[in-house]
């Protein structure tokens, strides 16, 4: 009787007498009943006290609730057609455990971002915030789920780094004891590489640093990523293990959760659509199809986020644009066999107009090509000593990518914005909380 | 036939014709017969050359690989008592695709630790190293997979701050754009707490930074840290929530990591006894059996690294020291009910001399006993305002705790330093690779 039980579960419980523990969500009230809507963390219920049935007498206290009260809430669980969940809570009896003595600062009438963001500690409790942080939940324990699945080893790539995987102009660094300055990691993907001679296929997933003064909805100061390495694979390879990743995710979504995409108010065509084949285009296309649309950009240029958002929505699945210059892309990539100003690689650009998710490419597996390519970027042979060594021994075909997990959130969700799409978002402008 | 197939699966192929793909690890040869063992990341295998049965005539090339090589070896697998996987391959053709041109740097004679740290990115080839990073690998897995279980949502906390968790003598700080000085989270525990009130049960897991001088053998400036926050959950609950996630970790561990264990070397005896309950001594009898053992410790003081490794190597199972003073503790932790000079928290202590592996405490949930204890620690109410927030609307008893993956990893594998229990290490005298 009155077993503890959570939202999520309620469906199990019809016609049982349960206690839920949450916080007052919302409230309505008649003379003679309060329509109580309480959150737990894993849902939001309606819960129905009718004040002939108050067995604890609190219906004139709990009259007096306000927004985010902490309450324990006892009553039987019924079916209800109309209710959003199916379910409703007939309540017996309240305890009140916390009144707040101040009204929420979040209501109901619109916010500016700027006030949201500055509460994201609470406006996370809004049920907006709840569904976008449920599925941001199951696209990485998908994503690490389909890894496991193939054989892959997580290999934690180091945060602070002397050696610079990407631009050197975007970089975060900070004062490391006697050693100089230290920099906070742009990407895993060297340091997987190291691991991928060694285990095979590897894995990394965390946080990613860029100084960058952008203040589009695609970037972040602070975003996280899940990096993938794999040896005996070439470009070919990389694009398919993308696609078939991708493909997983979306149709595990999907099907787990079709309540948070609904509640979101989603168009889900699209990503029913998202399946094995996507699209290819080679950056040769790419470049025709943006001059058809006027966009100013000339082969060898590359290409940003108001041409990748072009590009997008001409497909109604998401399209891989293969094989850019090689001066539009970073040191470590594959030069194509036949074409030395172009390199082996993609990037995965979401439909809708998201633009790019994933950025993925064959490696230099050659030393004197690396080596070469080190010094014409102008980075320190020094700092790359450990990178060159990887094509001392072991040398192999390996190929990898790094999927921005944010920006696969935001576009699975259909939100305007990435910062709604990670717990607390870092931007050029914010810090706090 | 020939198929591509892993080190891992090789008894699932036993009589058949199959495909490996790796690096040429070791060899021995006698005039008419290699004995090449052969790694492919996940795994090592005996495969014996018989210069009569060489198909493709490779064998007087194979004689002239140096380790580290990438070869592709096709042949047979048969049963094999002696070798300690059970099983080796009959060659039948080797393909090479590298052969280093220098001798590799690494070899069986042994290295002083500074070389092999130096030579990271090569060093985790070796068989030892391959061991250690399978059970961190497995420690993670199983640390999700039990969360996950227990209806748990990931909240990544944010690594660029302004809100200080713990002492802030030991951050690493950098410039913020144009909002000045950022720090590197050295816990992701404050923004769980507002993540818990939305969501009830949450975890982070991600890199966690600490600016201290310590060369000590548990000490990293970047370490990984799972953190959990509950609520409705007090000190007590707390604890055995970690008992019990600690007893299924290793459990698990041990179940599917025979090998490795093994491997390693590793006496199981007290990680077969890890199991609910743990003992649990107050802090008050832990400075009682210290004092006992003449060290020169008084009520009042922390409880370091030799003392918690004094106190470990009494038990033959983790212990738990719950109720340190406040003085001792960080300013979030809940007062004693009836001792003011103490707080609701405790450490686990891995046996066997490891020491601490998780760290853990209720936490205030008053506004103003926060807001005091902000001040009496000197910590800037501004930066604190969103966290005294949480105790403003829906309030509530919560806990949570910190569990250490490199400790904990040391602790599983015996490791004597905690450098060998992550990919790659940094201290305050190492940042590269």
């Amino acid at each position: 009787m009155y077993e503890w039980i959570k939202i999520k579960d309620i469906s199990e419980h019809e016609g049982e007498k349960i206690t839920l523990k949450g916080w007052l969500y919302n409230k309505r009230s008649s003379g003679k009943i309060h329509f109580l809507q309480v959150r737990d963390g894993t849902g939001f219920i309606q819960c129905v006290m009718v004040k002939s049935n108050d067995n604890g007498n609190k219906f004139e206290e709990v009259d007096k609730l306000r927004q985010e009260s902490t309450v324990i809430v006892k009553g039987s669980v019924r079916k209800d057609k109309r209710a959003p969940s199916g379910y409703e809570v007939e309540v017996e009896d309240v305890d009140i455990l916390f009144n707040p003595s101040e009204p929420y600062p979040i209501s109901k009438k619109s916010h500016g971002v700027d006030f949201l963001m500055k509460h994201r500690h609470l406006w996370l409790r809004s049920r907006r915030q709840f569904h976008i942080m449920r599925i941001r939940n199951e696209v990485i324990k998908a994503i690490r789920d389909y890894l496991y699945d193939k054989g892959f080893l997580l290999i934690d790539s180091p945060i602070l780094t002397g050696s610079i995987g990407e631009s050197t102009s975007t970089l975060f660094q900070l004062d490391y004891f006697d050693l100089g300055k230290a920099y906070l990691s742009q990407t895993g993907q060297l340091y997987l590489e190291a691991a991928a001679l060694a285990y095979g296929n590897v894995f990394c997933f965390g946080p990613t640093f860029r100084a960058e003064k952008s203040k589009t909805r695609r970037h972040l100061t602070e975003f996280w990523m899940i990096e993938a390495e794999m040896v005996f694979c070439d470009s070919e390879c990389n694009m398919r293990f993308q696609e078939e990743l991708i493909s997983y995710v979306i149709q595990r979504i999907m099907e787990r959760n079709t309540a948070d995409l609904e509640a979101l108010g989603r168009d889900t065509t699209v990503l029913e659509n998202t399946k094995v084949p996507f699209y290819r285009i080679s950056y040769d296309e790419a470049i025709t199809l943006l001059q058809k649309k006027s966009f100013d950009i000339k082969w060898g240029d590359d290409i940003g986020g108001d041409e990748e958002t072009a590009i997008s929505i001409e497909f109604d699945k998401p399209v891989m644009v293969y094989n850019y210059p090689k001066k539009a892309k970073a040191f470590y990539m594959q030069p194509h066999p036949e074409r030395e100003d172009v390199v082996l690689c993609d990037d995965m650009l979401a439909p809708e107009g998201y633009g790019e998710i994933i950025g993925g490419s064959q490696r230099i597996d050659d030393f004197d090509t690396l080596l070469k390519s080190i010094r014409d970027n102008g980075l320190s042979e020094d700092a790359y000593q450990w990178y060159l060594d990887l094509r001392k021994w072991g040398s192999v075909i390996h190929s990898g990518f790094g999927l921005g997990i944010e920006r696969t959130t935001a576009w699975i969700c259909g939100l305007e914005h990435i910062r709604e799409a990670i717990p607390f978002a870092r931007t050029i402008y914010r810090i706090y909380p």
